[in-house]
């Protein structure tokens, strides 16, 4: 998506480490337009999938999600993080383990809100090793939900979460692909090459 | 604002301790299309404030502050919780206790994204005894931005938020105004009575 990608490449900051920081438009300050634009592209994308909800991961999945829902009419359903190990009733419980942050969570979502019944598009703001959206896919397993699709808003395909979705078969659209960065800069994978760009 | 009263008496629940809980729209499932709503109307009553950033607490004022701010054209920022008590560089930071999880977090917002040039409206998902707010207000004291309104989803006005937002001065919008609840069900403020109700 080459309005996201041109917004990357403005206003993200490339840290030691490959981390990408992107505070002041999706992760700390959000671009509510920028917003709307990728959850508008999401349901585009999946709109003849059978979706009937949403899932995301706090915090900042919510905002592309919302707007996808609404575009979609479904509701969103976040995964709520905590560091307890407490059983928890009533809840579907994974753990996730970040390595940016260098923790673990436990992603928990209510049975309330998630069963066989549920055909869900799943949306998070990065892939990178693809642990958040294990973390889901089997929380979605537990709950017998069927999940018709993956959604992410930046994708570093160098690392291996994206091959792990492949290798699902669960269809994926990522919309900026980020090749490689280095203090240099930041090359997004070239859509007219990549015979498996979606 | 009848719409939101009505999904409350339909779909929230009131646990013991007058504890309301309204996962199945707020705050664990989200209900785009409602969260629009809400947004909208903040930022209708707003729109005449010169408001240039939406302030809001990570997880649940998210929704409602996304769709706010691009009714309103303006970025939203976030305030991080977390329980570390490491001093963060090039933050503004604040602690703020849950009565309802008994807990303590630190909220922190980064001086990239709050200055003495914001004009902020606050939104959060709940007031009840004010401490979100008095910790946004706090951290917009410090950073010398100055606030113009206050929004929030669901206020218990028999506790003591709703007064120290006014003893503040600040004009605040509270959607739905919840005068009572125990276990034979919910009153709302009747805003035929309340001289006070914006």
């Amino acid at each position: 998506m080459k309005l996201l990608e041109d917004v990357i490449r403005e206003k993200g900051t490339i840290l030691e480490g490959g981390v990408l920081k992107v505070d002041s438009f999706l992760n700390h300050q959000i671009d509510p337009e920028l917003m709307k634009a990728l959850g508008d592209e999401f349901a585009h994308a999946f709109k003849d999938h059978g979706i009937n909800k949403i899932l995301t991961v706090e915090t900042s999945g919510i905002a592309p999600a919302v707007f996808a829902g609404f575009e979609l009419g479904v509701p969103v359903v976040f995964g709520r993080k905590n560091k307890s190990l407490t059983l928890q009733d009533n809840m579907y419980t994974t753990s996730v383990y970040s390595y940016t942050k260098q923790i673990s969570n436990e992603i928990s979502i209510s049975k309330d809100f998630l069963d066989s019944n549920d055909r869900v598009l799943i949306i998070d703001d990065f892939l990178a090793n693809g642990q958040a959206v294990a973390g889901l896919l089997s929380i979605c397993k537990n709950a017998g939900a069927s999940v018709a699709g993956i959604g992410i808003v930046i994708e570093k395909s160098f690392q291996k979460g994206r091959r792990f979705v492949e290798e699902s078969g669960i269809p994926i659209l990522s919309l900026a692909r980020i090749a490689s960065l280095d203090e240099h800069g930041i090359t997004f994978v070239d859509e007219s090459t990549d015979q498996n760009n979606d």
